[in-house]
């Protein structure tokens, strides 16, 4: 039996593995079925990450050294799927995995991240991380000075949209409908914000470019007519889905208490509703998204596990 | 008007003062009497940071490139020392400085840290850092399958000591008193766990060592006997204090709400009873003491600072 498996290898899931075993925990898994280093290793630069002061940093260059500090004190990765977190009668928990295997383990980290959506326009997936983002706390600071677009018209796009227009020039929000949907104060800050320039009933097109990223977006308006807008960055802010499918019981229901939105409800010491089940980075209520604090909570988790094993073994 | 002010230069609040320049706040300045760096910097080695993946790294030469890198987006850095905060009835803060000279600041992220308790025996500040150790998550991996031994009676010795037990061959606990203050079923815990000795009645007399860092501990027992055990490795857990003086008001009562140990209550985004205050790293409840978690809480409050401070403008 496992002491911890750790499911998701991007910076929460490695930190933790990192701690677990430095911690003392014995066997320790971590399964992720792809390359371990996580959502960053898309970011063509990352300079928010304290300590890693190189400049003009790719996100894979970035990671790619975690792998082996993390598994210095014993972590095994294992390029596994797993498809569910089932809990036994006896406190303990199995991992399933899509070949039909299975590990048992004493506790479980859960570190699946989080995905945003695709708007679907012409040339989204090509200029992804060369102009077109889909987070404005990473990569707001790039377009200092400059003008950027946001697509989308909830709250993440209210707020990034205000987060943005400290940084940049002009913000130009394209929304298909013609009313947001967020909460009515955020929406009143967006409209009296003077650089922020609001597109209702507009859609983009494509995003234009060249070699060196992201040149413009074309943004077409319900009734046919066009406009481009010339900006070098494009943030898109469609919704994003919540990686918790490993917490689905065979019966629909979560293994651990989640909110509306999908999210893994968690304690200021990243416990989940389950004793020795723990939720990190981007799949946890309130995450900031960022690899600091999602390796943070890997940190954080993997102390509570470790006493966790240990409380148990002594029944 | 300061957009905000950071109180304290370790990990935490030169990541908050990162993150916030980085988003746009104006003006930012870190209060911090001493050099940047914080605790870690007494340290004679760190591997536990995810990305420093340099061998043998002091936490000195760990820390130096912070400061430039937490600078680059405008942050600066006032070598002041900061005597309270507190609070207009407009919700401002005003920081009050031993010099006598105040600044008024929109938002406050507080990041004073804690400071261990020296237990006082002979030769523990000559080899703090180079056996001694008031922390077993940073460094009891450095004394895998080695004995340690612990000075200390409280909860966090306990819990500590059940750390350390899962890495190192053997672990000593040095207790002036015959019995433990914990709860009962953690000292039961110590008392089952084989490779855990506890000596009561004793209190280290002075700690041995060499060119290279300690060697062993003299204890001396209540009757006057005493007893020599070489170990590599000396952890003392006798309390810390949470400096948490810059929120002590003139009425001696606390600015935010604390706990009974004098730890800042925060929620899950690091804010504190209140609006605006933000308080990260040691001095906040459950702080895991470790640098990526506080420097994680340092990217969290400021993010909350952020949009704090744009809704407070838009009033």
């Amino acid at each position: 039996m496992l002491d911890c498996a750790i499911i998701g290898g991007g910076p929460a899931g490695l930190t933790a593995g990192l701690y677990t075993t430095r911690g003392g925990l014995d066997d320790v898994i971590m399964f992720e079925k792809g390359m371990p280093g996580g959502q960053i290793t898309s970011s063509s630069e990352i300079e928010n990450y304290p300590g890693a002061t190189a400049r003009n940093l790719s996100g894979m260059d970035f990671m790619i050294p975690w792998l082996e500090q993390c598994q210095r004190f014993g972590l095994k990765h294992e390029m596994s799927e797993v498809t569910r977190v089932s809990r036994n009668e006896d406190g303990t928990f199995v991992i399933h995995k899509s070949d039909g295997t299975t590990n048992t383990a004493k506790s479980v980290i859960v570190a699946t991240g989080s995905t945003p959506k695709r708007a679907g326009f012409i040339g989204e997936d090509k200029y992804f991380g060369r102009g077109v983002s889909t987070c404005a706390t990473c990569d707001g600071f790039f377009y200092k000075g400059k003008e950027v677009a946001i697509v989308g018209g909830g709250d993440t796009a209210m707020e990034e949209a205000l987060y943005l227009a400290k940084i940049c020039t002009k913000v130009y929000i394209i929304h298909r409908r013609d009313t947001f949907r967020s909460a009515p104060n955020t929406i009143e800050r967006v409209k009296t914000t003077p650089n922020i320039e609001i597109l209702f009933n507009a859609s983009p097109q494509e995003v234009l470019g060249d070699a060196m990223g992201v040149t413009g977006i074309r943004v077409v308006f319900n009734d046919g007519s066009t406009r481009q807008i010339d900006a070098p960055g494009l943030f898109v802010f469609v919704g994003r889905d919540v990686n918790n499918e490993v917490l689905i019981q065979e019966d629909g229901s979560f293994l651990c208490e989640t909110n509306n939105a999908g999210e893994v409800i968690v304690d200021i010491n990243m416990n989940t509703s389950i004793p020795g089940l723990y939720a990190t980075g981007d799949l946890r209520i309130s995450a900031p998204k960022q690899v600091v604090s999602a390796a943070g909570d890997g940190s954080i988790a993997a102390l509570q596990a470790i006493a966790y094993v240990d409380k148990i073994s002594h029944r």
